[in-house]
Formats: C-alpha cells, structure tokens, sequence
C-alpha cells in the first residue's frame, strides 16, 4: 500500500514488508499496456476499452496497488529541485526555468543539493518527510536505490532532468538532443575547411558526454575524415580539464585545427590554454563550446556553441511534475528538447599553412 | 498582536487595526537599551539586571507586544531565499552558500524570484501562508512594504542580503565592503602607474554602486589625483552595458589607460568592446571586475577583480535567520564581509606612449 496522507508521512521508518511491491510501470507491462493507459485507469477517465479496463484494475487489486490519495482538499505547494552539486552557472539556469513555471502555479521551489553523499541526501529525504512537496526533479542519477524506493514509497511524483545514468523507463525524464549537439558542432568545424578537429571530452560515465562524442565521430564519419583517437582527450566538463586536454592536444606532433570542448566551461580553459601560448582565437585555433551558458557571448572572442535549452528544460520538467501531482501521466516517458548551433567569433576556416 | 499558529497564518486578511503596531526596535528605542537586551527579556534569559527587565516588560505590555510562539513542538523546516531575478551567475552563489547552511540545520531552501512585479511578490506570499515557512532570506530591497508588514504581522524573521536601498535599522542585513573594495581595485591601478582611470558605474538608485564609486573616487584623492568626471560612465552591472560604457571611455579625447568595472559582467562586456577595436588587455589596457565569479578565472586574460563573497554572505545571512527563528538577535542589525583584491592576468603598467 501506498502511503498518502501527511500523518502517515511523518510516522517514520516501517517493515519493508508493508512498502508497495509494483509500480504502475510493472502493472503497464505485466497489462501489455502503455503507462498512460493504466494511469487513465487509475484516474478513473473513460477512454480505455471495457477489456483493458478491466485486464489492468484486476491486476492493480492483485497486487494490492493503490493511488496516492490526493493531499486532503489542497493544491500543489512546493516541488523539490535536487542537485548534485551548485558549483555551475548552469544549475541557476535550471533553476529559472523550474522556479518560473512553479512560481506561475503558485508552488515554491525548494532547491537541494546532495553532493554524492548518501548522508546529504537522506538529510534532504528526512526534511521532505517533513513538510509538504508535491514531487521531486531530480538533476543527477546519483541517488541510491534505496531513496528511489522511499520517494515511490512515500507516493512523491519523481522526473529527472539529463539523466547522466542509464535511463530507467519507470521516471519521467528530460534531456536534450546531445548526439545531434555534437554532430551539428563538427559538422560546422568541418564545412570551415578543418579536418584535424580535436575534442576533449565529458565524464566517460555520463551518457551526454558519450552522446556528445559519438555525435563527433559520426560527423567525421560522413564526411569521410578517419577518426584519430589520439584527438580526443579526456575532461570533465570543468574549466582546468579544458585547460589541461587543449595543451594535450597542442602537444602532439601533429595538433588540430579546431577543437570541440564538450562543455563551455572546458571551452573557457582550453582558450585561456591558447593564450598562454600567444595562439589566438580564432586566427590559430577555432573553438566550440557546449552548453551556451549566458556568460559565453560575452567571452573574448564570443563563443561558438551548441546551445542547450537549460532554462526550457526546467521548465518542462516543473510542467510534467506538476501533472504527475494531479495524476496526470507524460504523453512520454523520455523527451529530449532540442540542442543548436550558435555561431559566434572564435570559429573560422583553418589558417593556410 | 502578533499571529503566529498556523491556523492564523491560513486564516487570511484581518484590519489593519489587529496589524502589531511595534517592533523589537522600537521598544528597544523607547527603552533606551539594545536589540539583544530586548530580545533576552523577551526570551526571559537571566542575563538582564531587574531594573532594565521590569522597564522592558513594561513597554511591552503597554504595546501589546507578543513574541511569536515557536511552532509547537517542531523544529525549523523550510527558509525563503527570493530574489528579485535569477538572472545572474552570482545567484547561484548565493543560493550555494545558504543552501549550504540550511541543509546543514535539516532546513529546505525555498527559491523565488518575484521580477519587481507586485503580482508576482503577491503570488509568493500567498504560497508562503499556505505552507511553513521559518524565515525569509531577501536578495533585493524591491519588496513592497505592504509585504514587509505582512511578513512582520506573520511573524516571519526577515535578513536581507546586501539591501540595494536604504538599510534599515530593523531587518539584519549582511552585505559587503564595497567601499573598500572600489578602493583597493583604483589602489592597485594607481600603483601600477596609470593616471587616466575609467570607471563603470552600476545602477546609481543601489547603495552598493555609490559605495564602490566613492571607494574609487577616494583612492584617486588620497594618491593626489584629480577626479576628472568624463571618465566615469553610467552602467547597470549587465555585460551590455559594459560594453558601451568602454567604448564610451575609448571615444574620449583622452582616453583612460584603464578601466575599472563595478560588475565582472561589465569588465568581460568592456573586454569585447576592446577586443573588437584589435585592442589586447593588459597590454593595450588594464581591466578590474568587481565579484570574483567563479567564470572569471577563465577569461582571456584571467580577470584581476575584487572577490564579493557571495556564497559567505548566504551563509552567514542563514545563520543568522536561523537564530532570529529561534528569538536569538544576531549581535549586529548590519555585518559587512571583506572584499579582496585578486590580481590576475587583466592588469598591467600603462603602456609608455
């Protein structure tokens, strides 16, 4: 059973015997039905076939499912925005766009930060417990199974914002299209005349950063380019990583012409790597960033990026949480919103030798 | 009186007349004794000699003051942090800093921005009454008083981070010593050997930006330079207007060998403006930020800067609303955190002509 009502939230720690054994994902499965179609049930709406209908409710009496109770006669309140860690200026991006679709519903926005610890994040999960939220958007995969299972327990809507994880097809999450992202940043270095394009590279361990990387080597691939594993480096999304994969890349035999960062902020380091060496952007190396951050227009030069829609992100994702907490189920379980090329001053054609 | 049970927090409008009509200070004032000795009579401490206690009660009584009743039996769940836009990088640092505190307490961060727009402060009061609340964390001066009396009459603590207005003896405020931070910025110019300083301003209504023009104006008086006015153009601390304010300084007759900026985001907009004239910095001219954000680092050049500390500052202004929610005065309506100095690659002599 699941538990609803505030005074049972905040009745503290049960037997795992009494926590819920399916989700409405497994009873969508076990159904041979879509998620929507069982949340339709469960909200007791009229277009599901009487066959389906009853195929569906039979097993949610089976497995002793039970709707999370709307909170008694209130709306929406407050919704949670977890993060990792608040150490990047795209984490306020986020947090706009979340902050301005609550705030329109007249929900607040608590704002938490866990930093991969399991003992921060199960202080966030005892102040959750209590006082009032309406559902979580989580900003990292990295919370342990077992508060997984406590957020389904307690009934609390979850969406996740660019899972770095594998993506489980029970959470609602949003992304943004990072493979096209690093084809269309490549593609642009390559129709500037370069053929020798270094990229540095996100966490191996983040399924964007292996998006962003295979985008770049199907764009070479296409264009007939053989990829040189020696041009890619390893980075971490950080400004110092940019710093150090740059003068990796400036040290081979042979360097690149241009060199695609997988974030912005390696950007920032890789050109401050330049500069160190009296090599200018963009008259000696081009430079691609990713991500877009409001403070790149204003680099010296202004970067060329692959725009992701950070503060459209947040905001789709408050939208489908706010749903999830009046049971309304996401026309999909995964959406990506779109990435773009932003072309600014510190790409251009490859000097002639 | 002073509402405070939750049910009377809901229980929406009462007349004006009900409104308390006295704070803390003010009895304090009438007494003749400080905020914390008001505050430990409230309290009912020890630490007060009788005649002083028995003066205290007294203008209690006669004002009708109450103290809020701690909620009952429950300890601090959620603070407000409202902003008035979450436009910024620096945001992020403050949100940082006070989450940070607050996670620590078992506290959830509520984060709003209310745009300057009455309607939108209104819509997050009212999800504030619907909900807890132990305290309000404002990053702006622009609340309506309407919404400061009301705060006041739900007996919700208030600190304010870097009031942009007049500073108010009754809300605790933590800010920075911009004064002395415009000082060592021009300090350092002036060492260097430049003569002709520019100056970018920000939004003249906004107490910092006097402070720190002042702080410049009074560095060129003590090195015997004269104030020529020409050389101080307006700015509202976004990267745009840097960018104009350069070129204005780059159009005069004479123009400066340097350029100080009251924002970092006017330093990188001044920096493009040099840029696009084929002008290099330091070489051709030297640039000062003014906030240290955590971008900076990486420009190109690194930016010399006077470090705000921001995240400090939303950690102390937690600190202390989480005292305040436990009827603890902070020791000081008003605490200014050093600014520093951070010299990187953006400064340099003046050019000899």
């Amino acid at each position: 059973m699941v538990a609803g009502e505030g005074a049972q939230r905040k009745a503290g720690t049960r037997s795992p015997e009494e926590a819920p054994k399916v989700t409405i994902t497994e009873i969508a499965r076990e159904a041979g039905v879509s998620v929507p179609t069982v949340s339709r049930v469960v909200n007791g709406r009229s277009d599901v076939s009487p066959a389906t209908r009853a195929r569906v409710e039979d097993l949610l009496h089976r497995h002793g499912y039970r709707r999370r109770p709307a909170a008694s006669g209130t709306r929406a309140v407050l919704l949670d925005l977890v993060f990792n860690d608040l150490d990047s200026p795209w984490a306020v991006e986020i947090i706009r766009g979340v902050e301005e679709v609550a705030h329109e519903a007249g929900v607040g926005t608590v704002v938490s930060a866990i930093h991969d610890r399991a003992g921060s994040a199960r202080q966030w999960m005892t102040n959750l417990r209590a006082r009032p939220s309406d559902g979580v958007i989580l900003v990292t995969s990295a919370l342990e199974p077992g508060l997984h299972d406590e957020l389904r327990y307690l009934g609390v809507p979850l969406v996740v914002i660019d899972p770095a994880g594998s993506p489980t097809t029970e959470t609602p999450a949003v992304g943004a299209t990072n493979w096209t992202g690093g084809l269309a940043a490549t593609e642009h270095l390559l129709q500037l005349g370069h053929r020798r394009i270094g990229f540095i590279e996100g966490p191996p361990r983040l399924l964007c950063s292996r998006a962003r990387l295979d985008g770049y080597r199907a764009a070479l691939d296409v264009a007939g380019v053989a990829v040189d594993h020696a041009l890619t480096v390893p980075g971490d999304f950080h400004p110092e990583s940019g710093f150090t994969g740059a003068n990796r890349l400036l040290d081979l035999d042979e360097p690149p012409t241009a060199i695609f960062a997988a974030s912005d902020q390696m950007a920032l380091g890789a050109i401050e790597a330049l500069r160190r060496r009296g090599l200018r952007v963009p008259e000696d190396m081009s430079i691609v960033g990713f991500d877009d951050l409001p403070e790149v227009r204003w680099c010296a030069p202004p970067l060329t990026t692959v725009r992701q829609p950070l503060s459209d992100m947040g905001k789709l994702a408050a939208r489908i949480l706010l749903d999830l907490a009046r049971n309304v189920a996401p026309a999909s379980p995964r959406v990506e919103l779109a990435t773009e090329l932003v072309v600014r001053a510190s790409t251009a054609p490859p000097r002639r030798p």
